[in-house]
């Protein structure tokens, strides 16, 4: 009778404990330090189409090309943004800069997104991680990759590869954030 | 002894019955019925920019105003489409369409999402849920809210209603997967 019970017991244990498990797993916490190397490195999200959240584009218009820009952002960095009006130490987002293409459909001249020519990735850093490396500093990390070849971060300085575009949007912490609809910001 | 053995087995299956219902609770499964009463009629879900993935955006310029068109997707839709070429049934998917508004940024003349117009909303039915109800299908269940009255649905045909914007996308069951990266759809 007792080893009945304790078979039990054993076999909901074993059975709980892998369905947590296997429910952790769907949804692995997201730690930004797996991305940064000890000289403060930043490698870009492999899988951010899929477990990043897109919070919205912006599209440029330019007689040399159109572009469109979307930012996706590590899991529950919206949420913590809804709530505290900043981004989370540790958040990452990544603006990938997209060739368009387009064609009149039904709803007029229809422009979307086509080939990707370049990432930008940032990492929100309130601890000041890397004081020497020069792709540290204003409270972020910032990194570049290029289409031609997606895993090699080819910025060099912060300072003069990255935050000349960022200067409008210095009032809101260096990001855009008025494009994206799901941050509430204005 | 066994009291002190079954104490612990006690607490252990507590505390991990406590997590796994917490955990679980965070991803509760996305059920699309939850948004259709008996007739057919279907609501606008109230947390899609939180809770569904924003799959891409279209914009379309013209004279009299130009719109971004943001797509959202119930949970899991676009993990299904990359598997399976298609949208599972019940699927949920949103286009919510904004009026723009553009600065001449440090990247050029940038263009982002302001206020809302409509929503439409489309959800993927393979079972001919709704045979005598007009808004119900070509494979879906389709509505339209306008912001004016953002709770009530106001389209009475979905072919006078809808389909008219679609018939470009008609090769792919009716939705423009193309414009949205992370379907790898072309």
């Amino acid at each position: 009778m007792m080893t009945t019970r304790h078979s039990i017991l054993a076999v909901t244990l074993t059975l709980l404990t892998g369905l947590l498990a296997v429910t952790l797993r769907g949804q692995a916490p997201h730690d930004p330090m797996d991305l940064v190397d000890t000289n403060g490195n930043i490698r870009r999200p492999p899988d951010y189409r899929d477990r990043y959240q897109l919070l919205g584009v912006y599209t440029v218009l330019d007689a040399k090309g159109n572009e469109m820009h979307y930012t996706y952002a590590s899991p529950g960095a919206a949420e913590f943004y809804q709530k505290n009006g900043r981004f989370a130490d540790g958040t990452v987002l990544i603006k990938e800069v997209l060739a368009t293409t387009h064609a009149r459909l039904t709803t007029g001249d229809a422009h979307w997104a086509d080939s990707t020519k370049v990432w930008f990735v940032m990492m929100k850093d309130d601890k000041g991680r890397f004081p020497n490396n020069p792709l540290w500093g204003n409270g972020w990390g910032w990194a570049l990759f290029k289409s031609d070849a997606p895993g090699t971060q080819v910025a060099t300085d912060f300072k003069k590869d990255c935050l000349g575009c960022h200067i409008p949007a210095k009032d809101n912490d260096w990001i855009y954030v008025r494009g994206y609809p799901v941050l509430g910001a204005k």
